[in-house]
């Protein structure tokens, strides 16, 4: 049956991007970069960021309002660019919006990746909210029971990212702190389960002596994207407008650290849906 | 002329405080041990944590509320907590509920004992939002234009506190790393404006080798809560309810964490009032 949503819009109608915050750029900007035909509308919820420490409960419904917004905004899909939405709000905004418009999450197309390649002992980094939800464990056992993984909270690695910290002596001693643990002695792989940590794989490439594989959402995600949008005849034949940034709260210092993810900086819009 | 709110209420009714989280404890737990026949209320905005990343209107709107939500609860005081809403919306509690309730924020206090112990270059540390409201130089300014302010934004701070990181190696390089800015090559003192900081003063104190003075509000704040009790008559005979802790948004590990702060692990109950 056909989407309901998708009978409304163009296919060079933009995709809705979100996360809590500016995170969710480095997928964004994977778009841009590898899909350069679409147009995206990113939506950065400022005004509650981090999810990582917020409730379960309070994420669903962040996560329903900003979807509605995206899709009044005429968007044609929904891609959730936040490990700690997708862990806990992805199943109520399947509920809500999944007969309307496809909702693509980072999780599950990590989750595939790691089942096909065989690995049998992988160690998650995330936020506290993604480890708590069990997410990982529970849906790689879904697929086969017999992968060991082990995952372990790691708080402190999303401000010191947006702090700029990515090659120092401090990021060091934080990411030596949370890796020495001695749950990832023999792991095979390391899934980065946050869309801040892709700027953190060269150091953890080095930590591990480039002996494990570091395992992040961007490829997978952007391959599980153009799937579906080649699937629902989604696929754009043209940019029609510019890429539109949205933040629930304003300040000049989340544009100035948009380029950390974004490569450059950015334009942001404030949208005051709360 | 007596303030309006303070005609309903009893000598005997609880502080309220309010605080982004949990930091604004330690201001509660000195309450509770200096002012012991005082009960409190006591109200983490959970939901917007932390408040030192948001715009200034975001905080105004926040503190508004809670304000509001204390006063209903039949607080007889206002104490903010926090020194990010102390500098972006202590000014507009006093317009809108000024004339209602006697509301104390923690930094005047702190500001007055700097002017009067006649220090001539000091340091202050903070989050993103304090610093950049210019809050402690301009007021500092207006009572004395020859103190030498010199403000730093330290974000990572928080966070590193509430992982639990506050004398290993990881918080010694952060301290190090901001601490070690050459603005702070010759002050008299150190100003520790923000209610997490409390918890880093012996290690601050050691990197300084003891020989500067490290100024925390926790003191000259209590003193303030004491007068202006006394000014108004407030002044509790007894304790007449367990002190009540309300949060925003509600989990298990914010729970954990007050441990921290509140030197015990206490109850939160979950308001919500967003």
């Amino acid at each position: 049956m056909p989407l309901q949503h998708l009978q409304q819009v163009s296919k060079n109608n933009p995709i809705g991007i979100f996360d809590s915050g500016i995170g969710g750029l480095t997928v964004a900007n994977a778009i841009a970069s590898k899909l350069p035909l679409e147009d995206f509308i990113y939506f950065g919820d400022t005004a509650h960021l981090p999810y990582g420490d917020k409730s379960s409960d309070a994420i669903c419904y962040y996560s329903l309002r900003i979807t509605r917004f995206l899709i009044e905004k005429g968007c044609k899909m929904i891609v959730i660019a936040c490990n700690s939405a997708s862990a806990t709000a992805s199943k109520v905004l399947h509920e809500f919006y999944g007969k309307e418009i496809p909702i693509i999450n980072v999780i599950d197309p990590l989750v595939n990746y790691v089942v096909d390649h065989n690995y049998q002992k992988i160690g998650v980094i995330a936020t506290k909210v993604t480890t708590q939800s069990n997410i990982y464990p529970s849906k790689i056992h879904a697929l086969n029971p017999n992968i060991d993984v082990r995952p372990l909270a790691t708080p402190l690695l999303v401000p010191m990212i947006e702090e700029g910290f990515i090659s120092n002596n401090i990021s060091k001693s934080i990411l030596e702190n949370y890796l020495s643990n001695e749950m990832f002695t023999d792991i095979e792989a390391l899934v980065l389960a946050c869309t801040h940590f892709p700027l953190l794989k060269p150091a953890i490439k080095a930590y591990f002596n480039e002996k494990i594989d570091i395992l992040d959402s961007t490829d997978v995600v952007l391959t599980e994207i153009e799937n579906t949008l080649e699937k629902y005849g989604l696929k754009s034949e043209h940019r029609a407008q510019p890429h539109q940034f949205y933040v629930s709260d304003f300040t000049e210092s989340f544009e100035k650290t948009t380029k950390i993810f974004y490569k450059e900086e950015i334009h942001l819009e404030h949208a005051a849906i709360w």
